[in-house]
């Protein structure tokens, strides 16, 4: 565990030249300064983390994690616990949403379920994971992430995942469990007063995980949380840049931000989940999403969707001409 | 004029139908329901005016008005009118932003100067056309839509179009142009202090124009704006879905709305301009934007951009697999 400690808190910084040749060249090209707007920003955060004044996108990555949960037998979320299975099976022949609008963002899938999907214990009794599962996971998430990958979109599957993901947050973050239980894939107001009082029992428990993050994300994360904040970690030591999914994406990632202080600087919000404790989550953060369309499926698709957004402004920054070469006439 | 006005008040209504027929698949696909958000929306609204339950992108069509605008005379803009003509030979030339970013679109890019770019009347002085111009104008517009499109998408480029755009809106809507007035492509505060009063200027002259929506538009607009008036006119009659770009070319459709009451329900604002008067605007034609990058470019620019969220929303309807399909459970 101190390992993973002293990997979190010595994280490498963003490329200052890449960044600043970035901005000359935009200064230059036919539009008014500022015009293209967080396209412009989006641009010189790919450089300075790929380290490169002409970012690419040649190799984008999709990374779904799956994973089973133990307290889905509190009858924390209205669909059955082998959603999760079938979901992965879905994804392997190309039927689930994320199958889709990867196509679209020319990325590739890739799909891991963590520990052949057995659950983590119910947390409301117990610990999610002991410290050697917990490790396991993280690894199994660094591992994912390969090399020579320009960008890295990250997403999860998992039912009963948006309470380990609210319990998560609290525990970082503070609140009790009305302040981050949301709707998931679909409870009714009962329902989410319910998955509330779930969450205040496992905060009860665990309270003595205290302000350690990596405590926190053992006790009250889950299996392919950990693994998500395995791959934000790996990428940000390979200098790879990641756009995040949505509510348990964030919540997973999260720690990171906790243990250093630009843990999730290499990192880009995808989008506000309409999940209700994303948009408070994403402040704790200071993420802004890049989008905002009520999605609340989670697998990666608000990541995936994002992604012509960055080939937009990549696009833009490379092959629009400059004032000279156009003949542009510059302010008067 | 008449024969225009008629055109506008009579207008063809989705296809209601088609629309059903996309709800009722949309509830078999193998996710929660709802949580794709505005992409089921978005399906449902291309299928609707495409009158298909299987709406398709093949053929995505940008379209650029070019204008020159005599009230440029008043110092409004911090750059020459001279731009417009050389940024349409940028367009021609492939290094403007919205060639990049049509092609990250897959859409084809078509660029109308309108009136070998001479300007209008200068409108704090006279009308900015007459009633033949204008028609003329909104005829140009009408034609450039083509045949055979699944989406249109439209913009601008006119040195001076912000403040014609804030004129116009102002005539509509009423305001002042301090309501109205943003700062275009750089204008500081004080130019944009006096670009207010010129639109005030504008506004006192044509008060005649009173609130016959094409008699301000004729008054108060631009050649571009006619056109755009014009183009997504003639996409209605054709049930051609649109999208709108920022604040030049959402005050151009406004009109049809002030004729008639659904007027611009084949529009879906693509995207909301960092320009001062677009939010204003988009709340008064209750018109959502899809995004919200603080871009204030024009060309088509937001259109453009969110065309890539459509093509996501119309590959997951037709890609996805259902719960038979699939062996995924449904809720329990």
């Amino acid at each position: 565990m101190e390992a993973l400690r002293a990997a979190c808190t010595t994280l490498p910084p963003p490329d200052g030249g890449a960044r600043q040749a970035i901005a000359t060249r935009d200064a230059t090209l036919t539009k008014p300064p500022g015009s293209l707007g967080r396209l412009e920003a989006l641009v010189a955060w790919l450089g300075a983390w790929q380290g490169r004044p002409d970012p690419v996108l040649d190799h984008v990555r999709v990374v779904i994690f799956a994973g089973n949960h133990g307290v889905v037998s509190q009858g924390v979320s209205p669909w059955p616990a082998s959603v999760t299975a079938q979901m992965v099976e879905n994804f392997a022949a190309g039927g689930a949403a994320i199958n889709q609008i990867a196509r679209i963002a020319g990325a590739s899938l890739h799909v891991v379920p963590m520990a052949g999907l057995a659950p983590t214990a119910d947390f409301t009794v117990a610990p999610a994971m002991d410290d050697d599962t917990f490790l396991a996971a993280v690894s199994a998430g660094h591992a994912a992430v390969g090399m020579d990958i320009d960008l890295l979109c990250l997403g999860e599957m998992g039912i009963g995942n948006t309470t380990a993901a609210a319990a998560l947050a609290a525990g970082l973050f503070g609140g009790a469990g009305q302040d981050w239980a949301g709707r998931g894939t679909g409870l009714d107001a009962a329902g989410v007063a319910h998955k509330a009082r779930v969450i205040d029992a496992a905060l009860a428990r665990h309270a003595h995980a205290g302000h350690d993050p990596l405590a926190v994300a053992r006790c009250l994360g889950g299996l392919e949380l950990a693994a998500i904040l395995g791959a934000v970690l790996a990428a940000r030591h390979r200098r790879i840049p990641v756009l995040l999914d949505g509510f348990v994406c964030t919540a997973a990632a999260a720690p990171l931000a906790c243990l250093h202080p630009s843990g999730l600087a290499h990192t880009t919000l995808a989008h506000r989940s309409a999940e209700a404790g994303h948009a408070a989550l994403a402040r704790a953060l200071n993420l802004p999403p890049l989008l905002d369309l009520d999605l609340r499926l989670g697998e990666a698709t608000g990541a995936a969707l994002a992604v012509p957004l960055l080939r937009a402004a990549v696009a833009c920054h490379s092959g629009m001409a400059t004032f000279a070469q156009a003949g542009v006439s510059d302010r008067t």
